[in-house]
């Protein structure tokens, strides 16, 4: 049996919850083979069958966790015969493992592509389970210990082709008659709505652009926003275009929820024009509130 | 003083939340008094309170948790003379401290029995408390990481009989003229629901059952289930019975929640029925709908 | 380079939330940063942006955390010039680090005082941030951590007199013609509502008490509770003053909460007077409601 690298951390992403035992449950099971691993919870709350907002936070996070195994689970079509897989990143720095439906994809590719990958194929490597709905537990997180442990990729099932694994999908914007059309890819605990969208990308707009939301769905809103590096540089009420904390712009507000502020929810456009361009606001047009009016037309 | 077996992990689960600052106080507890433990949370969000809803995921959780300690706390006469209690089970091989309530019961039965068992009453090994409501800071956890130090069990108070300890409640189904009437004992994050019925005690109905809830409340509301191992092979809308990962039956829907589905939540009633026996489906009798009519009758 | 004392608990409180995955990659910083450190999380659910609820939660929790760093970062000034502190306590036992805006203010005083202090400007121990909305993963965490590999506190930027930093506001009662107006400092997950006020503070009024709340609304309900060291003691639907779990006193039922009962919140007034003195009731004055006449007026 080849021998690989060992590893002392299982950083662990899935849209199980707390509520339920789930977690304790794989951490338990990766604790009792793998007794000297520190598990990190990234998040537990990727809202149930989410695989693009579970992906989006394990690529958000990547260049974050430890040198260790990232154990992520969002698994709609578990107890299927979807793949379940591992994929090793940055020399074998990393390695990945999850189900092959897209979700582990954007972070592989944030950390510079896949290295080698395996189906987990091998059960001798799994946990024997009642049912078959639990792979958290009976698959992906004894694969992740047993990682831990030293054992090797290859060991853990059939190579496979990165190629041949299901790619994630990150929407990109834009450009359209003088506009960015962008979309929110997520919105914080604090409101805050990440766009799909880099400073640099709107530099030719100026520091204060206009922003249309709710065109798709009839109820079009326009509003200024300016851009600034802090929330409360914005001053109550006014709405803000940031830079956040992973180099993305994201709508926000001083203390207050811009996602409330402009009904807004991810996957929703948002599009970002040049001020005074009265052409580019695209349908919902109309006139531009100021950022005072703000609080008057919530 | 005696010195026993040295554990390194607690388990852990209460109905304390993750709001408040109690679990991380409990933690704080023993790593000061056992820094080498390191801590599972199992899970903190058992409903406030609710001693069977705590039992049953402790029962759950147990055939997982590692060698080691076991500290459960859902302790409503917290601060009465109420027993607080430690109990041995597989030969030492782990300790489950908490109110003496039924909430343990389950999981000892389920881990072979009780083998030594104390009232915790040797307040040395407690922490001195300005008021007598959070047993979990001064009682059971203290105890924890004292028992993982190495103290010996007998060292905590004074020896009781296990048949002297408060047994636990877990329903049992029953059959009446050819149906099973059964019982939700859990719903879990994503609205599957677990009856306490194994997936043998229905061999006889065959692979598609006729599932009645609702009869005690008057709404009741007769569906066709079908026995499925993935949520997936449902397909959209088609009501499932899951063996799910515990071995247990469970009423599943593909991606989304049957308990919203059928209107149910832990300790509501669902009768079981071979299909075709129109006589067995009780008094809501009537119609029985077929898997895609499922949507529209939502 | 100075070098100072090692640590290897660092004791976790924010608003994050876990829904996102801050949490996950401040974690993940510091166990890059220093591997051997174990993260206790106190909470990660103080409401968004409430400072002074966050410095309640660490006051409570003071006296229990482990010897080490203490790590708290409600921010909502974040990316401003507000001021980013490291505090010694207890002679170097402890470590809070977060920003200076009187979130660490109580629990400094609660642990003895403030002993060294820097402002941490040395940005060779932070992380460099594509934005700067994100302190916690960029300066509090890796400052935490570097604080645990024996980095000395005044390798960390500028020291600050103890006097300069922010100070906490924890509201005190005040005595009013012979009843004591009191505050609710925290209603915690099952509705306890502790108040700012110790037992020995009404020990004057006997045992039991007339309660006003509501007299700022105009709302005012006025009721009987009786002191009690447990809840269960207190029996069905009768209202209590419980001494807590950290010696103060708060508004308790049996089961059921307080705080949904009285309609009352953090912040609220509540007037403590003895029983029998009409005149102390306050405006809302009128009739006292028995203890058993609770539940139907509710």
């Amino acid at each position: 049996m080849g021998m690989g690298r060992r590893y002392d951390t299982v950083s662990f992403l899935t849209d199980y919850g707390t509520v339920d035992e789930f977690v304790g449950v794989v951490k338990s099971v990766i604790r009792d083979i793998a007794a000297h691993v520190t598990v990190i919870d990234l998040t537990h709350e990727v809202p149930p069958f989410d695989i693009r907002a579970g992906s989006l936070t394990l690529a958000r996070s990547i260049s974050y966790v430890p040198t260790g195994v990232v154990l992520a689970v969002v698994d709609p079509a578990v107890g299927t015969d979807r793949r379940c897989v591992a994929i090793e990143v940055a020399d074998g720095e990393g390695v990945l493992v999850g189900p092959d439906n897209g979700l582990l994809a954007p972070a592989v590719a944030m950390a510079g592509g896949a290295g080698r990958c395996v189906v987990l194929t091998n059960t001798e490597y799994h946990l024997e389970a009642p049912g078959g709905t639990f792979a958290g537990r009976d698959i992906f997180g004894p694969v992740a210990a047993h990682l831990c442990n030293g054992v090797d990729l290859y060991e853990l099932g059939d190579p496979i082709e990165a190629e041949l694994l299901l790619p994630g999908m990150i929407p990109l914007p834009r450009e359209e008659n003088g506009v960015l059309v962008a979309e929110v890819l997520w919105v914080d605990r604090f409101g805050n709505c990440q766009l799909n969208v880099g400073p640099d990308e709107v530099e030719a707009f100026g520091d204060t652009l206009k922003i249309t939301v709710g065109e798709t769905t009839g109820a079009g809103m326009t509003r200024i926003a300016r851009r600034s590096n802090s929330f409360f540089a914005l001053g109550t009420g006014a709405l803000g275009l940031i830079t956040d904390s992973y180099g993305m712009l994201a709508l926000a507000l001083d203390r207050r929820s811009a996602a409330e502020e402009l009904q807004i929810a991810a996957h929703d456009q948002v599009v970002l024009a040049p001020i005074g361009d009265e052409n580019a606001a695209g349908p919902a047009g109309g006139s531009v509130s100021s950022p005072v009016n703000l609080r008057i037309t919530r």
